[in-house]
């Protein structure tokens, strides 16, 4: 899939400095770059890194000089790279048809150039849409719906009666429509509530390995168009996820919990049920939002989560308590002594 | 499956007040009922919210005045409302059978009513008893043993000679009878210590999606009767667990650790390796029993774990530090001010 | 498999005292010997717990005395004994052979003596080396590569192009080489940077149920010699990790963190995203090591990750917290109380 500078710098409508008509045959990080392969270069530190290396060209930023090095010029070099990378590797795309050892129930429906791995199995009244891809050992259960040039990869789970939208990947061991976490307690123990609802997922969504997506109890849990989310997250039943957001690993939210758009979680974070994160919150690692309570647009950090700046003052705190337990005890011993003094 | 008001009312021994004969023939949640459906109200918070909906029949605490809907008065509507739901909308029972691309091997044996759902696999001498369900692409190794009624969704791994009571649960991705995680260290590196125990899971017990259980190192690893555990779980080696627990996603129960009867363990908690947790205890969210410690029946909170008023406690001590910090300066200052008058 | 107490202590260069000709079929903890059964006393603790049991031979240290019961005495009683359940209870070895249902892509190559079972997927130009063990449903994806010996139980995914070393275990429900979590945030939302890394694992590396390995972005994420993972852990990619390493269930290792060799992380930690932990650390449960910093050999506690010491005197410091702004209070009142002695 060998390109030339110029080819690529069309591509994502950049400006070639240099040799326009040297080949690029794949990409490579900045300290790894060979004759043949391009690189980036987001900031001027890593621009002695690249330039050391000997990639046939760089992706850079209007502001730095690669010299000699033949160069791709954009605002937004990270950008420009990925997609130069999405068309020097292309992701191999298997054939249509359904593999011999995969069993599709006949009243499921297969849209054109769909491609089902080996012992992948689609169940009763599902549909896979125009070029969707089942890998190896999926399962799609009964009435489940997977949109258009959507992918699923190796031992996936949708279950029964889910929806996917468009272009939605799915990574391996990724388990959608697992029933919600729902008991009524009473004398005699735990009785089930029945977990009725569905998953419906939008376009353009991904989410890693092994995470969990649960259905909702009466009505669907719902994930937004655009949003990402990483590998062993935990969704509960009835989670309402709006657009383009992310949502790092291990993290998990609770159940009922309203997620705006562009919210963005970073990893191991908890969200608890019934909790609202509007537009635009971001939460860094680790962080704890309560449960039934609003959280504003803004960054927030801690358990329990807090505004950033209050959060990061209560743990610089914590970090001089010891001294200052030191001096409270000091300054007490002080006082008393002019108190009393004998 | 639609069925009368006084027949619901019926199977959950409740009173009808209003038309009995209104056809029922599905479930919703409070804002959302719609004619032909029955959805339920649990404290009079709801209350307009369900009748402002438009459902024909809501089931209600008898303090609670519906006006001219149809009503099911019991003391819990929630659990009669579960017992409704499952009324309604029976789970799909598989059909008796062996699907042609599942494996069951010579030596296994199966009950009456089983169904072994596509591309599963049945290994030598494992057992399934009557009326059990083994969803597509299931694996019970050798030996496992697989109780009366129990159902087995897709994907799921039972490791062998690993024995499940009657009427288990376990959702997709589930693995049980993983190896347990002990080495011993010496000058080399890890020697594995051999993990020969197996894991036994009581009656009633259900477990989420991708929640991993390890088998014991010698002795077993034991669920007890109706334990219901959530998705991403991790039980490790020799756990032990008692009856009715309730363990929610994401928490993780360290080596030997032992639980009680009616514990439960909310989201993201840590069981420290050989910690007891006795009947009863309740580990709020993110909590942490410290290793090698009993803890008391009562609430928790914190890492590590302390009762849960004193854990807020400090919690709200550590809000107020910030403040307490500048007030030490200044009283500090003031005192050494005093002190040394020049 | 029984051997006599001679022939264990032969195996694991130990000194028989009293009658070596016992013969001994299994192994049992301490507490549940019985006649036939071996057990091991690492510590005086334990030996009278062990002698009240009735196993017909004790493996312990030279300290120890254990009257009339035969004894194996070696200075590491757990690793002997560790090496004696090995040879007792040897893990059966499937036989030779790709199960009927078992599908094999005609461009794979398989060594000797290699085993695959019932419904897997060994894809094109993959290979798995003599001794290999593929267990029921796996998939080893497109151009996968699996080394010597290596084990790889129900339900694994290996993804394209993955390296595995020789003698490697992997647990139910691993999946190696899920995409890394990478995108380029732009005005129209994330546009997702391709990971076209694998993941290249040593030998005699052990991976834990449901645990997620990422593939590097462009460079491979790396797992060294003899390092064990436990269950449900999340290792993003370009991920580097050294020899000997321990990680725990459920912790998370963030892109491109590079730990060094015999580092061990206790369970439900996070290591932040370009995180060094140089050899020898060891992270204790729930430490949150900082991303972009450098933790030299040594034992950390907390969030942030902090030397053992500082982090318990500052968790000591918050349990004493309550107390400390009572006595400020107290004695800001007393100072004031003096300034103005109206």
């Amino acid at each position: 899939m060998s390109q030339t500078v110029s080819q690529l710098a069309e591509r994502v409508g950049g400006q070639v400095r240099g040799d326009g008509s040297v080949e690029i045959h794949g990409g490579a990080s900045a300290e790894n770059g060979k004759p043949g392969e391009i690189s980036f270069v987001q900031t001027a530190e890593f621009l002695k890194t690249a330039l050391a290396a000997r990639a046939s060209c760089l992706i850079v930023h209007p502001s730095l000089d690669t010299g000699s090095v033949p160069a791709i010029v954009v605002d937004d070099p990270k950008l420009a790279f990925a997609r130069v990378l999405r068309a020097l590797h292309p992701r191999p795309a298997p054939a249509e048809g359904v593999h011999a050892s995969a069993v599709v129930e006949p009243s499921a429906t297969l849209g054109r150039g769909v491609h089902v791995g080996a012992q992948a199995y689609i169940g009763e009244d599902a549909r896979c849409a125009d070029g969707v891809v089942i890998g190896a050992g999926t399962v799609v259960e009964r009435g489940a719906c997977i949109g258009r040039d959507s992918y699923l990869h190796s031992r996936v789970v949708v279950g029964a009666d889910c929806v996917l939208g468009e272009r939605v990947e799915l990574h391996s061991g990724v388990v959608v429509g697992s029933d919600g976490f729902g008991y009524v307690t009473h004398a005699g123990g735990q009785e089930k509530f029945p977990q009725l609802g569905t998953v419906q997922i939008g376009d353009d969504v991904e989410v890693g390995a092994n995470t969990t997506i649960d259905r909702g109890a009466l009505d669907p849990t719902r994930i937004g168009n655009g949003t990402k989310i990483d590998n062993l997250v935990q969704i509960a039943h009835n989670v309402q996820i709006g657009e383009h957001c992310l949502i790092c690993a291990q993290s998990g939210l609770a159940g009922s919990a309203v997620i705006g758009d562009r919210v963005m979680i970073l990893g191991q974070c908890a969200v608890g049920d019934h909790t609202i994160l509007e537009d635009g919150v971001i939460l860094t690692a680790r962080t704890a939002a309560l449960p039934h309570k609003t959280h504003a647009g803004g960054v927030y950090f801690g358990a329990p989560a807090r505004p950033i700046k209050e959060g990061m003052r209560q743990m610089a705190a914590v970090t001089r308590l010891p001294d200052a337990l030191r001096k409270l005890t000091r300054l007490e011993r002080e006082v008393r002594a002019r108190r009393d003094p004998d």
